[in-house]
């Protein structure tokens, strides 16, 4: 059908649902009139870069009142912005699994209030690199946790329940194919792993605590990148989970920012 | 001495130390000049109710430009938001453990940098109420786990390393003897559980995926509550373990919003 799938069942007994951290819901607001039409969303860790990738959505796609200031459609709520061109939805989702699995939930059940069919998601955020060389975009197959295992640990009332990870093969591979439409855009797909942490859990030397060697750093990163992983994150395992089980068409990719 | 604790032997020989998500740095900025007096660092997920407390705190202790717009000392940086109001400073956090986690790396290595002394540590935060009033502010004594252990998993290169989340009991008693200082100000001292996920972790009903029902539901929450949990959050165990190791006297305090 096209639809998201919402894994729900007590959600078509309720009479309202408000999407608390994106200051939406389904009394307040007429989401199919605000949303029905949405094919794709971008989604990012940063509001402001998320508004300006919806600047530029808006010049490349020739709308209307390109140039001009977007409203942010989430404005009632300062954990999150959201902004829209034509049928490209943006939206933050702050740092972190916590955050982005806060903002997932309620943007698929947007989507599904608002009745939106055949949506793409697509995750552009920025990432340590591994292996590769600076300025270049890692196109995610699959997302690896800490010990490079292709799996999300959902804990749910207290039970650990483990999710697959695995992200849409083939719009990895049209996407790699639109990068080498364009010069000079180093682009790659490989596993992309997951942290909890930016500090100690990607091995840098510079947080306010580090028990390990300069060796013992680059002996970790040394096996994830013999597991394939070609860059590090913090968002990667929870978004293929949820997007795997909801129906949604994911890919994430993110830019080696040095 | 009073200072904070850095446990990284590696720091002492970095030439340059940039505060990558405060948008500040020790060649960038005079950390002590900015920073030297600071006594109470306050913080919580949103970073408009962070620059409200600041304002707040500036009316309350009487300070000249009360009233006027404060700047955010991180203004180059939308990961978080930074404010200060003489001795207090106040800091958002955003949403779950690794985005707090990332801010308290950085704090901690600001007030190190910086020479503070005799700093104290207060999250004041939102949080789900379990048994209690609405409306009440829970002081945690001990932050617990989803599987109500006082322990915290910190995964560095790989291994999982366990970190106790004990917070002062001082501050706890001395934070609720100022509450009953003011009429009908329901607070308590209890555990505080803290959990990856707002909705399936939390045993929300109204999530995108939800597989258990309300009796399971009940059931889970009522374990905890035997337990001595009396609120949920999604920082309070990484807070403390990151305070406890770096010796920042700190408190965790939740509002029960309804």
């Amino acid at each position: 059908s096209g639809f998201v799938h919402i894994k729900n069942p007590h959600l078509d007994s309720m009479e309202e649902d408000v999407l608390y951290h994106l200051d939406l819901g389904t009394k307040t607001h007429n989401l199919p009139a605000m949303f029905g039409d949405i094919k794709f969303v971008c989604v990012g860790g940063s509001p402001t870069r998320m508004r300006a990738f919806a600047q530029f959505m808006q010049r490349e796609l020739g709308l209307a009142g390109a140039g001009e200031d977007l409203p942010d459609l989430s404005a009632g709520s300062d954990r999150y912005a959201m902004y829209r061109a034509g049928p490209v939805l943006s939206i933050s989702h702050g740092m972190g699994i916590p955050s982005i699995s806060i903002m997932l939930h309620e943007l698929i059940k947007l989507l599904h209030h608002a009745k939106c069919r055949d949506v793409t998601i697509i995750r552009i955020g920025t990432s340590g690199g591994l292996g590769i060389e600076a300025g270049s975009v890692v196109i995610t197959d699959t997302a690896v946790d800490s010990s490079f295992r292709p799996r999300f640990e959902q804990v749910v009332l207290g039970d650990v329940v483990v999710r697959s990870t695995e992200l849409d093969k083939e719009l990895a591979e049209e996407l790699l194919a639109c990068s080498r439409e364009i010069a000079d855009f180093p682009t790659l797909i490989g596993h992309t792993m997951c942290t909890y942490d930016f500090y100690e859990g990607q091995g840098r030397l510079d947080g306010a605590l580090c028990s390990f060697s300069r060796e013992k750093k680059l002996e970790y990163l040394s096996r994830a990148y013999d597991a394939g992983v070609r860059n590090i994150e913090m968002e990667s395992t929870a978004f293929a989970a949820l997007c795997g089980l909801c129906g949604l068409k994911g890919e994430s990719c993110q830019f080696y920012l040095l």
